[in-house]
């Protein structure tokens, strides 16, 4: 057991605190089957036979509200929808439960309001139910979202994060860090003289799109909090390998590794809300590969790695990043926070 | 249109401040056919013919987080159990997402869980998937959870606020007011010298239990924020009829009571988390209140009144309240905001 008593910061980080307080807290006191799979939503049996639900819920605190290419509104569907569709699940219903901070300007709810509408319509899911929370002015940050969505899982289609097996391909849909690095520049004042925005969008079009070019998907997953470092630490986690990953084949804007370099950031470790990582054999990588770069999110998509066996499992499955000048490095979790708050 | 240009408390209290942010704002931009139903939870189509899923979402903020008869945690399980039951739907999944303030002691965080895993096995859900996110100090209260459920519809079960007929009768499954009396005395520091507790519980087992009785059950309400005069109040719209209720025959604490009357508040504006208002025609009445009676939490139900015709829809529906004094009242809705804060 670890020695934290207090919540800090870093528990919310999607790095390894965030695991801890996961495992030690909510997993010990109503850890179910579906809850320990460490999947983004869960997979559930409806009451017909082969029916199965994806569920999942996520809420929304990131600061500043409107950004470039998006704000929480945007974010608060994407968010969720993208993980109900990680499952293999067509998102269906989304809830909508609001946190309000008593003096938060009407014209600005409106706004997201708006915002969330537009994104669903996107994505193709209707908002069905929701809540209304008003705390007194001190207590929150204006606004605060939770969306939870329900899916219908396709037939036949068992997709998760403990499926990848040594060969397969590592895919990722675009360009990573966009999100994390504007909303960082947002709230820093800094001005990159960029047109970096964010890219937080719907990708269930894309996901819906890589399941039928390539039917045998192992999996695939969000790189949201804790950027792709994270997300490819928990597969490893999950399937028991390792996974080596190509700097050189990674995309990224100049721009945002600019940014990175200037602050400190590894751009494997910044958030992304419009990115997918997907896991496929690697008969069917070409074709994922063409599926997402005919997506309008998927334009800059590669393939960037691939699944291994885990050479020394006992001391844990590890992520190896191959760089440009020949040499590899441990790709670790993220530990703590890196830049709260940014979805 | 109001004039509201900035979130108020009352926005979030239950009464109709909160159905007008609800109807000019959220619905305005992304209502959708069952959103505008008004209902707890929404009915969906599931993929198979006949099936239809419940889904609810509710966030809970209450201060103090421990309180006499429950804490946040156990308020959160049973407010969306309860929610996603009032459809006529066998709850079985929620999902758990936490908004934790950094410096949240963490022996805190472990008891709301651990009462979160007792209700959940009491109502015999399963807590499926969650979300953590971490805000910075002053910018929370120390803990908000937000629970989405998702239940099965019972075929051929068609529950709704809109169902309510003339002659129809009114039962609700206890005392009033417990639950918004025990927050007030905690936060006030007052001391009643009673054994004054919230009755937050979930109640679908009851539910279940009235369904088998009175099988043509026009729908369910729980009596939260706004207490019972609002969910009164909402049904008459929704099915656009009046409704009387006689004072003598509603059940409440002499101490719940002497504190209504000491601190000013209209008992039936406050608060319930573990009561039930059940709506059936007059000749399943009596099974109605036998099946309520025969549960853990319906020993004080009663039939308190009844659906007549609406004596004058064009200005609006309306409550009326026959006294013990032999005249009439009429029960309006919470405007304003009462209590904040309460669930």
């Amino acid at each position: 057991m670890s020695n934290d008593t207090q919540v800090m910061l870093g528990h919310g980080s999607g790095g390894s605190m965030m695991k801890r307080i996961i495992d030690e807290v909510f997993l010990n006191a109503y850890g179910s089957t579906e809850f320990d799979r460490g999947d983004d939503a869960a997979v559930l049996p409806g009451t017909e036979k082969d029916q199965r639900l994806a569920f999942s819920s996520d809420s929304f605190v990131v600061t500043p509200h409107f950004f470039p290419g998006g704000d929480i509104g945007r974010l608060a569907v994407c968010g969720t929808v993208n993980d109900v569709a990680t499952t293999g699940a067509i998102p269906k219903y989304l809830s909508c439960a609001m946190i309000l901070e008593e003096g938060f300007p009407m014209e600005d709810l409106k706004r997201v309001c708006q915002s969330m509408a537009e994104a669903a319509k996107e994505a193709g899911v209707q908002i069905v139910t929701g809540d209304t929370k008003v705390v007194n002015r001190g207590h929150g940050d204006g606004i605060y979202i939770n969306t939870s969505g329900v899916g219908i899982v396709r037939e036949g289609l068992d997709l998760s994060g403990a499926n990848c097996k040594p060969g397969d391909k590592v895919l990722v849909s675009g360009t990573l860090g966009d999100h994390g690095i504007t909303i960082m520049s947002c709230r820093e004042g800094l001005n990159f003289k960029t047109d970096i925005q964010s890219d937080a969008a719907p990708l269930n079009h894309l996901i819906a799109s890589v399941i039928e070019a390539a039917p045998n998907t192992r999996c695939f997953r969000d790189p949201t909090r804790g950027g792709i470092a994270s997300t490819l630490n928990e597969l490893a986690a999950q399937s028991d390998v390792d996974i080596t990953i190509e700097e050189q084949a990674v995309p990224v804007k100049d721009a945002v590794l600019g940014a990175c370099e200037m602050l400190g950031y590894d751009v494997f470790q910044v958030a992304n809300e419009g990115k997918m990582v997907c896991v496929v054999p690697p008969e069917e990588a070409d074709s994922a590969l063409a599926a997402m770069r005919n997506d309008r999110y998927g334009k800059d998509a590669a393939i960037i790695g691939e699944v291994i066996e885990a050479k020394n499992a006992d001391s844990g499955c590890k992520v190896y990043l191959k760089t440009a000048f020949g040499s590899t490095r441990i790709l670790d979790m993220l530990v703590g926070e890196q830049l709260p708050r940014i979805c």
